[in-house]
């Protein structure tokens, strides 16, 4: 079976029976409990190598055969991992080097998992375990999928990895005239007479200051962690390259441009795991669904495709410092939030609560008890239902023509920069931004400055602090050709190094937005300014610039010494519209800001007013309706009214 | 004089006449203001190696002859002090590897105290000191007690310890299997091939999620902690066996397992340092006094005899953020319910402040002034005074038939668990449980899970999460012969190992106790549920289990989903009782709770409704009656009224 | 030019041209902004190194020669520095010991500045760029000042260091007996048996606890940085003795005793950045003004007339959480008040903002647009043209006879005692009797106890918790001979070694102040006491001492135990009087206290009360009225009203 052609939604979760090898009981009640749970595949071997290759160079397989054998004879598809994200123990042993050096230049004895060094005998090791899978497995009937590695992250600072970085930096520069320019490195006598001086950065005992450096080393090891996989990727394939390969992401800073990864990858899958319930006593589950929204939107825009839902807890997590209870209903509304926002599967991490280890008590689809008489079976069992129910909506997606720039080179130089204000809040001004338009009900892609902008009505881009050569130019050409572009504050200051550019920003786009910034004021977390729009008042809060404007001034500050200063700006380019917020803003402003762009811009969106903490989203045609508060709430869709009770879903 | 045959209770002072070696006029003054103090006892030598032993091999006693010969002849006893709390810094210069190496593994250099390595060298330099000192001293007539090392801490990771450590784990698993599987090792692929990969743990560089090998590790560094006071105690007894033998405890999380260690000890004392005056604003001199009658507790209970306070301060501490002057009154309030609770002594650290060192504001008896004109050395003379008015006292204790089990081991499983909810309170639920008790004025033991059940009426089990084998059992028997017994959630989850159980907890008693927990729900410090128990309302905090339960339901959670299931069950077993409390819950409950229990399980009090703040404790058949507030407070016992003032106390 | 010829104020910035040397028309457009900005000095080549001496042996100069002979033409004085701040990537690369070692004995690697080992080679390297330089430019007419270093700091515990810390230990205690003696090492075994053993201080791994080894390894680090710094004066004074030179103090607690090292000096010169509109909630911008304020006063009193003000940010910093831009008019403002405070210059960092490094957005004259069309090029140009209007003013001071004494090796000494309350708020409590006196709008010198006592008719010591040998003597004789003295709880308690005097203290001050200190209660933050003076009711703070006093009770205690007994005390003593405050206090009564004391005293003040917010300052004769509130502020002085709006400054 190809996964592509697979009809029905993807409903599984890790199993790790290599846990359970002494237990054949244990294992046969799975397969019974599964089928039962109606999962349809599971993801096998993230963590088996200390069971594949006991010792070095000798490997036991067979227990694994038996496993995927059973498995698929009793209908249920193998998503087989390589198991590089934790390594034997005597591999470190033998190989010290194995293990990553950290910043401070002190290198990892083993324990815990990801921390390893990706340049030298681990990699030749990890080649040589994922062909004795790939070669022994490629071909079986039950494997759908390659899972690489896992959750991979972790940045080396060995005497090797320096080398490999001057080397990429001899690459990029070619000379070390050129990097000494490119770095501005005259500032505090750092400029380096040869490669050999460049040391990777380190806040506690080295470099912490020279920011170019930083974002260079970072592109680094994102590309030392993107050709690791890839060559995982390659050696699977050699062996079968019709079986699809994934890798599961999970956290934007995790060190790995994921937009850049995805070119390698044939499918995307992601790690889904909301606060729900756990937040603070101001993040309500209306927040905690923003956000993984908005990863959901970031995954299905990576290969403008579904996406698969590659882990979630099907009950208490085990993660935060206070782990509630999945509240009854919450998680097949979680579920189908997936669901609606392009998933083409609902899978979890784990199957079956090992006894010992670090996540032993990470909820489960079978606990301890190894029971089916739990409320989380029972919920699991549910959602495998509903999954069969709605397989039409397997593979498909919805209509969206909105975008929002999230990109990660931007994202890694912002959030270096200490100057202005230390915490930039950059991930949440891009949610705030997200979360109006979500509450506008339209759709919107999460994409990098270097997508294609063609297919849009409208951008927005948040703080896009720094602009690499031809960006101006793409923002300007999508203008002229008629789409419309919100920019704010903090934009189009500083080049792809961070160096910062000589003229008022935004750099190269003052005649596009009539807009020059002079200067910026921080405001404090407590502090805010107030800026009049449409005749209301909102919040300015964060940063405020001052700039000096010849466009349309359609929001001017309301306080303090810059009162009647432009605050938000439009102008008329080309065939679309120029927008600029010179400050963050509240919640409000947001909504009614983006509710008046996107109605200029004719963003597809769901025709209703925003009805608090219900999230609205389409797939195929089909809406959904999703209500994330425990409260009723009404929405009216063409003239019906539909009532939900808390936590509850309609798919229309 | 024989210990155990002195009429009177000890009152004296840590003195460390090394520091004034050149000053005899000092020496001399000590003397006189010793004995207006009342003072028969001081500690020797406790930090006197450097003077004892100031090149390697050279040994320098005269000194000390002296000094003991003095005080004899003044009618001052002598504890001595084995000196291996702090070394001199030729040691360490000479011999590198004493100093302890850290979990970072980063050997320390010389500085503080208490940071050495058990394992080398260091050892066998303190059995020669010892043996010096034991040779010289031990059949002196002033010597009533040897006081090995001092408040001893600190775990080593050098390679030395690593193999002591390997060995230890050979000795208890016999082969690396079987290790595997009691560590359940798969997991995140921890699987060993070989002992020699076993690394201690180590949080910022190596392991720190396989939570077995820590609590082996744990388990490992207290018992070479153990072995080595044993090899000091060994060492003196070789000289005279006479002598009895002590260490001052002063810490629950020192890393030793007091319960195991007390074995060695002829005597127990304890360094008892309260934060009188010195809380946070919501802290009283009630909850201080809690904690202090707690450890009192604790130590009485460890050889079910009186223990020694060898240090307490008798006037500002140093140690704390902000260090208050003890209020009038107060120095002999907390002497006397040091006594209450089972002290034969009043000791102090120190008898006068050095000039110099760490310490030199903690409070002395004498001051750098030198004088007898201070509050603080007429409030440590009145305490002498009485401490002779009461001496019939010395040597007994009170009646006792209930226990709360705070077992080291569990302690140390439950605390190193991450999940469910970071902070585990543990210690905070133990005294709240013990609070219960005391304000209904119950005496009660401090028990380890091996201690003798059948001297009990009724024990609580406030999480016991980690059950070794056999503990289930003894609990049922407990209960069968007619025991009362409070276990909570978080009990019977794991193994001694922190491997969970396969069954819904609390393992092999869900039919005694007829409670199966299927899910826990945690909550944040600022949350909280309700409980309905004989028709009052309480608060349920911290965590709340939704259990199953075949027992007499006798409290309701009030709101939330799980509203209307059980939170406090009872049910009859054999000739007992099994109660279960799902959740933790407020003082006033508990307060309620324990009243109806101790009342129907017999268990031994003084017929008093609490009196707020006011301490109540029975020594051989004399009630103490302790005012830890500022105001006036009264008690009324046999129809007699007893009146206390603030900081009052009363011994009837 | 001589620099103490000129008649103009100083007004330039640091200008770092080697950032821009293949930007010519730049380089050309600076001349031009600088002469518009009323610019006539820059500080040059702080850290240039790098482009000084690219390779090891090999300089280049030449771009400097033309820089500054194109400054020069143009009528624009240079302040020429020593790049030892900063080093070249090539010298670390080689010489891998010139990097700092740290306390927990690990080298750093090359990154950031000043983090260097000042023993070894990198002092040989300075000495032969600082030749090179000396030998080029010492003569050029340009040349007005040496700039020696920057903002210096780093304290090294490399071996080198460490043997050198030996020695200096050796020079001063000649034995180790002597040593451990002064040390009172005995305690916790700490004595050292030969010179070899000891090491310096360290938190992490080592000795934390023995405070006369820090003490005296801060004493020695201030020797070693002082010799540094000498070792550069003497060069580049070899090449013309007559031009002066100055390092850019910054910080208090920085490593160096900058009195010790003032003698060193020609000029004094400061770096100030006090938090305008950045502080918190409570701060105000009086206080930021107050602390700005002392340390000029701090600075002026170091050599007893004018210093520099060498560094200022023009607009918004870039070192703060949250950095607020310059409100309009605190430009002008903050520049007057270095100038009312003594100050010869105002000086900014930097001239122009690079597009790179760490400090690329901090506030410069001309920003990355590169233009004069800014509010704060316009701000720098005004403060330019006011500097020449009060030319008349430059050399001068005001007059001053009262001092508080801020000892930096009191404040180390105090500052690393742990008992009694941890944090000792000493910077605080010093500020607070500082900003009384400014609020009497008395004028105040901020001395060490070595300074020249005889000048002063009022003298403050605020916790002058450590006397070394003759200072109680020139104390009682300063009082004797008619002088006003304040001293305040935690006074004369330890000698300069922080080892106890063993009296009450003060010590060999009791007969003078009448006044003996049995106890020290300390307050935690949010804790008061309360204290009657002259009638009012004012808080006490932080400190209560229990004082027997024969002096006059000018206050009492109001509450606690300890009600009704001296809290201020007043003796007459020879000619003069002694003041003794066991506690402190809040503002209120600082103000009045010093009211009261500076009348009696016959302190020079200016005869208004004190109007809110509203500095006023001597020099010269001139008054200097400085509203730092944002509203309007009436001063009466000799029957006129002057109005000063919000950050209005007037000079009279």
């Amino acid at each position: 079976m190809k996964l592509e052609e697979m009809k029905c939604f993807l409903h599984g979760a890790d199993y790790n029976p290599d846990q359970w090898l002494d237990r054949p009981a244990i294992l046969k009640e799975d397969i019974r409990l599964m089928k039962k749970a109606g999962v349809n595949v599971v993801s096998l071997g993230i963590f088996a190598w200390s069971t594949y290759e006991p010792n070095e160079g000798v490997f036991n397989f067979k227990w694994l055969d038996n496993i995927i054998d059973t498995l698929y004879k009793n209908g249920i598809y193998v998503i087989l991992s390589t198991p590089s994200s934790a390594i034997p123990p005597w591999l470190s042993k033998k190989y010290p080097e194995v293990m990553l050096t950290k910043a401070d230049r002190v290198r990892r004895i083993h324990g815990d998992r990801s921390f390893f060094c990706k340049s030298g005998i681990y990699r030749k090791k990890v080649e040589i375990i994922d062909r004795q899978l790939a070669e022994r497995y490629a071909r079986h009937p039950a494997l759908i999928m390659w899972h690489i590695s896992n959750e991979m992250y972790g940045n080396c600072h060995c005497q090797t990895c320096q080398q490999k970085f001057r080397e990429w930096l001899k690459q990029k520069y070619r000379t070390i005239d050129n990097l000494n320019k490119q770095y501005w490195s005259a500032f505090w006598s750092h400029g380096y007479s040869d490669w050999d001086e460049i040391e990777s950065p380190s806040a506690s005992i080295g470099e912490s200051t020279l920011s170019p450096l930083a974002v260079d080393y970072n592109r680094f090891y994102s590309d030392v962690s993107i050709d690791f996989l890839n060559m995982e990727i390659n050696t699977v394939k050699e062996y079968n390259s019709d079986i699809p390969v994934t890798t599961n992401m999970f956290h934007h800073n995790c060190g790995i441009n994921y937009q850049k990864l995805s070119d390698k990858l044939d499918v995307i899958s992601w790690d889904s795991y909301p606060r729900w319930h756990c937040g603070t006593d101001k993040t309500t589950e209306w927040d905690n669904a923003v956000r993984a929204a908005f990863d959901f939107d970031y995954c299905r825009t990576l290969k403008q495709k579904p996406f698969y839902l590659m882990e979630s807890v099907p009950s208490v997590p085990s993660q935060f410092e206070v782990c509630k209870l999945k509240r009854p209903k919450m998680h097949m509304l979680s579920a189908m939030q997936a669901v609606a926002f392009g998933s083409n599967s609902v899978q979890y991490f784990q199957w079956r609560k090992g006894r010992g280890g670090y996540e032993k008590f990470h909820g489960a689809v079978v606990g301890h008890d190894g029971t089916e008489n739990t409320r989380v079976f029972n919920d699991v069992k549910e959602v495998g239902k509903k999954l069969t129910d709605i397989s039409e909506l397997k593979g498909t997606t919805g209509k969206c023509n909105a975008a929002i720039i999230f990109d990660w080179e931007n994202m890694r130089v912002l959030e270096g920069e200490v100057a202005l204000k230390r915490n930039k809040n950059f991930h949440e001004i891009i949610y705030k931004h997200y979360e109006a338009l979500l509450k506008n009900y339209a759709s919107v892609d999460i994409i990098s400055v270097d997508d294609d902008f063609s297919r849009y009505k409208m951008i927005a881009a948040p703080s896009l602090y720094s602009l690499k050569p031809g960006i101006s130019d793409k923002i300007r050409e999508f203008i002229e050709n008629g789409g419309h572009f919100v920019l704010t504050y903090n934009s189009g200051i500083v080049n792809e190094n961070d160096i910062a550019f000589e003229c008022f920003p935004p750099y190269s786009l003052n005649d596009v937005f009539g807009v020059e910034c002079e200067e910026t004021d921080a405001l404090a977390a407590d502090d805010y300014n107030e800026i009049v729009y449409a005749g209301k008042i909102y919040k300015a809060l964060d940063f405020c610039e001052l700039i000096h404007t010849s466009a349309e001034v359609v929001g001017e500050y309301a306080t303090d010494f810059y009162a009647g200063k432009a605050a938000v700006t439009k102008k008329q380019y080309g065939k679309g519209a120029a927008y600029y917020l010179a400050c963050h803003t509240d919640d409000e402003f947001l909504h009614d800001f983006y509710h008046n762009v996107i109605s200029e811009a004719g963003v597809y969106k769901i025709d209703v007013d925003y009805v608090q903490d219900v999230m609205i989203k389409e797939r195929n045609g089909h809406i959904f309706l999703m209500n994330f508060s425990t409260e009723q709430r009404s929405v009216h869709i063409d003239d019906k009214k539909y009532t939900l009770d808390g936590y509850d879903y309609l798919i229309l």
